[in-house]
């Protein structure tokens, strides 16, 4: 554990965790998470959905309850959204990421997503942690806006201890001083969570850099840091999305990266191969 | 509203609120809230409650309830927690404020507290936020710990948007480089507050300094700034803490810190005489 | 030195500096230090500098080598700035303060100042710390923008390891995530120095807010907080002032702050006669 | 420019910007800068500097006048430490960088340096910038601390405004809340430089992480994310190292590094060769 202190870490194992979600193994294959930020309406989702399958994506994410600064912004389209996303899933067969904030929900998002995503603002949420420990689901968790490491892995740790074996960590920017992006992405956190944790972790460009000119840099340097995935916001018209506009991607754009991605991840593979 | 962009700002009224709590008046009159970091055991609850309300405290604090950096560390008595804290409020009349976490909490909470507080980690926890809004029971949300003005504000807005108007800020510290102290305790942010909103707001020093040495000269220079009252955690024997056992401090303390905040309101009130 | 990791401190003392300018003896009396941001010209100097002295101001302050963001911004008028001061010093007796930021300047500034500010900016150029530490001068060295108190002191160390005690330290706000204010002005390093150092520390709110509606609470809690002197920016026309002009405030402002800071450090003193 | 507001931007041109240094052409051809932290002595100078070279370093670092938080610490060998830089070049012809501090020191910096390096702590010396502004020497400029974008482009402008046109943008790292790594190494800041500035930026993994076991993936992501080189710290027996030991690496490791980094360097071309 070098110098993290962490009161007890029951997450040092010695073998690395792979999640199964359908036929995918996060933490053993690469794997890129894409979809909208929020489900706007079917025809927006199911089209996105089929547009990122075929251009590569394993798993699509989307928004039901969407956390927002203001009260008066859209929040979601809640459980009409969660259905939506379920005929996304029949349709394309990619299993659905969704953020849960409510403990009341458990039951009522766990009908439809196969990953529960726990957001930034409800890192230290620890009763909403609690509560998808004790799920059968596997957990996407976010690190927090100003979270250090020990503090987000202690947050896995109260996941883990309820008994739920299966987070995903999630890097998606820290807020620093920097006005010019809407976070900053610490790609360093990627090999540092290596050292200290069994548990895979993927990257998410689009809310980590907050502008879509940067995503297709950040996305080969998150391959390159050594990350286990890639969770990018991609919608039809990003200009008309209701939410987080300046960092969705068209789909043809996706398409394009998802093929630099790959040949970035053959390159790593190239590379490391003598070591493994 | 100044610079500061808040896309709608319901709390924006000609006349400053005041929130009755039994015979208190926060905003209108200086209120002091004292009491243990967490509920430990009865009989330090109820004698720590007697000697806070003989030196001038005007609610009692306690969590029964804790949000722990670690699932390993202390999490509270729970509802033996609220039940001691409840026989010592029949005991002194002193109300109680107490931290709610979790939405399915809020009919056993208020059962007990007369003043539901929302922690820095909770401050977007937008689910609890709705949720307390739709309560009875006035609202402390404490600010988050890298929360900028215009987010704390709209946090709010979630509560009063939900048609509860009574919400109290408290500062508790931001997150900053210094390592000396716990947090940076943000007094200039109690004027900033008193220019955009109607809402009454108090300090913490406790956790906003985290150093019990130096609790005084902050609560003094917060009753400068304008503050609305002071919420000080006092122990019987800070060092045994089960919880924040260095910036706990002891009831004798805490009884000649009254004297002087009292003395400085008075010279506070002498000097904004005219003015009024 | 508590928990404070310094290699060396030799500003580990029993008794607390007191530095005497002219016949102001800072640590031992309260001193407002005043003047512009920029010294413009000679006629809005003088007149300024009569004003603070007619207010209750013990020192004047003014940049003529000032440092911009962009090199295209207004750099200060230089050696005639420096004459101004010294004109203003001549007229009304107020010895002076004035930044430098040049080890090539020391004796060309030092002919004209009272006291040598060294700037957030320069807080660790080294090579001029330690080229005032071999001036005669007093040296007002400010906090850099996200120092912690043990870089602040090791700088002091700078100096003073050069042979030169009279350091004045000057709290002026560090960067925080806030917008609202345009630094977040840490009045809790005021007790935290005076546990760990013998030096005088005293409080710049006008860079501390850039806000001159909050200039007034942050003096007043500032003395409560225990500073030694207060530094404000005094123009005789904020709105069209060459810098800083939200944050600079009138003389009759500043006449009307002057005697409600007095009254404040009267209530002080009363607070803690017994003490003494 | 985007969203980025400089009052003045200079140095927006069509073309990218290619520094010569002998025959070191940065901005055109990908170049590994490396060397130890500090000079200590001739004999571990020159044998790193044979070593980096055998290696594929093109140029040569090392630290003469060292910047350091206390003045007790080792503050470098001073013009001895230059003159054992310039027989380092002698020997195995790679270019010196060094850092400079002081604007007394222009002329003997020179003598010995074919690049003058500005620490981050010296980013805002803006008597320094403009000093080496009219020096023909390029100018390595590291990014401040806490620094925005911004904020860095307007001191490279401070260079380019007094006629140097040759700066070196280097990321190395700004602080955050994080405590696992020294620094947070910021590489979307360099798809951002890309955007709005024609300089050429490297990036350095080493004061950027502050721990040798994060350089490797850092020093690859830097690659992916476009920088236009690295600078990284090499000692001969780093657990001895004067200053920096957790952040150095050996020559041996640096030599697998830059193999690495070639492959890296390789498979980015190929991604990007359709494009160009």
């Amino acid at each position: 554990m070098k110098n993290l202190k962490l009161s007890v870490l029951s997450h040092t194992q010695n073998k690395r965790t792979v999640i199964r979600v359908g036929d995918v193994r996060l933490g053993e294959e690469f794997v890129i998470i894409a979809g909208p930020c929020a489900v706007e309406n079917e025809e927006q989702t199911l089209e996105t959905a089929r547009q990122v399958k075929a251009a590569g994506a394993r798993m699509l994410r989307g928004g039901a309850f969407k956390p927002r600064t203001s009260p008066y912004s859209f929040q979601g389209l809640g459980r009409d959204g969660l259905k939506i996303l379920a005929r996304a899933r029949e349709e394309t067969g990619l299993p659905i990421v969704t953020e849960i904030m409510d403990t009341r929900h458990i039951s009522l998002v766990s009908e439809y997503a196969d990953v529960l995503q726990v957001g930034s603002r409800n890192m230290q949420n620890f009763t909403l942690l609690k509560e998808v420990g004790r799920s059968d689901k596997p957990v996407l968790l976010k690190r927090g806006m100003n979270a250090t490491l020990a503090e987000w892995l202690n947050c896995a740790e109260y996941v883990l201890s309820e008994g739920n074996p299966r987070v995903i960590l999630c890097e998606r920017g820290i807020r620093t001083f920097e006005t010019y992006t809407r976070n900053t992405l610490d790609l360093s956190i990627i090999p540092a969570v290596k050292e200290v944790s069994h548990l895979p972790v993927i990257v998410d460009p689009s809310h980590g850099t907050g502008r879509s000119t940067l995503i297709e840099r950040m996305s080969l340097a998150a391959v390159a840091s050594g990350a286990d995935g890639l969770m990018i916001e991609v919608h039809q018209t990003p200009h008309k999305a209701l939410s987080d506009r300046y960092q969705q991607i068209s789909p043809d754009a996706f398409s394009l990266l998802v093929r630099k991605i790959n040949r970035m991840k053959s390159a790593m593979d190239d590379i490391y191969r003598d070591e493994s």
